[in-house]
């Protein structure tokens, strides 16, 4: 069974997209956008990304965003998609993937906007048919999965369970039990009882536990 | 049809919820918050309500949240709801319910968690069936449909549209074209063309307008 291990035991992502969200705020979030080697910015993020006092290995995005001194001054790093039909973070995304980055982690895709969070968080379920994805934000870690899977947790950790079109749900180690449910919301506000908890699932679902 | 106004032009609500999550920052919600005779506070929220200067009508939750000094001080106006099945502000929902108000304004109910904020803007389908419901946040409105709707626009104003198991689904008045989709999360990032959009559906909607 595949194991995920607890967001502040994870090392270092080797490839961060930083989407133009909230700029990431807890001590957690900045180690790892301060140590990652490689770090694609949507380019809504890449003036606070400069801002932080790091350097973007390539900016994505239709140049919109983008203020006319650091345009010039990063033209090299910047890899302009006009094609609208997708975000900027899928965008950013299908560049990573160009790049041969298979495990990928996704930072500053939520605040701001509810419909660009929910669509951001959403996305997930797909691009989990491409790498190994998962998303980080203030509050916690988003992992999407397709197969049982534990976590590793601790006791009265919260924990979420997204149903992202899974018809069987099962977990041991959730104070509340799961099931496939009616409605794709239904599975949040869980509760870790120990150090680990098991997802049996058929199809795929998002797994949130706090930091 | 129904009709729905732009954000700015509904009158000022008669009940609110006022949720836990980020308190409202917008000129809009403020003055909402401001003038509305009859706001609910989830009980995490009546500290930042009470500071900006008003008072509620009634503090609905576990009473977990509450400062000491005001839970002695405003006693009289709590409502202990110790049920762990439902959240706060669906207990808050419930009571709103219980006196009578079927009109129902949800605030400060994103930010923060993202599973909180996911929960809540879903739940939004669930309560429709017994109320007039809608969601204002910093960013826009939130109004769950499961009947064709007019909607009051601008042109390209942002338009978002979440499936929440609806089966036929279409739209007149919008850039792109809307489907019952695959996923429900397929119908986000679209835009207004004109001064009006109509959305055609069978099952229910969120629908998600920029202000």
């Amino acid at each position: 069974m595949k194991e995920y291990k607890l967001p502040e035991q994870i090392n270092i992502p080797q490839t961060i997209i930083l989407a133009d969200g909230d700029f990431p705020s807890s001590s957690l979030a900045k180690e790892w956008l301060r140590e990652c080697p490689y770090v694609v910015c949507c380019d809504g993020a890449v003036n606070t990304y400069l801002r932080f006092g790091k350097m973007p290995a390539a900016i994505v995005g239709d140049g919109d965003s983008l203020l006319p001194e650091i345009k010039e001054r990063y033209v090299h790093l910047i890899h302009r998609e006009t094609e609208q039909d997708t975000n900027d973070l899928s965008k950013a995304f299908r560049f990573c993937l160009s790049q041969g980055r298979r495990d990928i982690t996704i930072m500053g895709a939520t605040g701001k906007r509810e419909d660009h969070t929910l669509g951001n968080i959403s996305l997930l379920a797909d691009y989990m048919e491409q790498a190994e994805v998962r998303m980080l934000t203030d509050y916690g870690l988003f992992i999407p999965i397709k197969e049982d899977s534990v976590f590793e947790s601790f006791p009265t950790q919260q924990v979420s369970v997204f149903n992202m079109g899974a018809t069987e749900l099962s977990a041991d180690g959730l104070v509340y039990p799961l099931s496939a449910f009616t409605n794709w919301w239904q599975g949040t506000l869980n509760e870790a009882i120990g150090n680990r908890f098991i997802i049996h699932v058929h199809g795929k679902v998002l797994v949130f536990r706090v930091i």
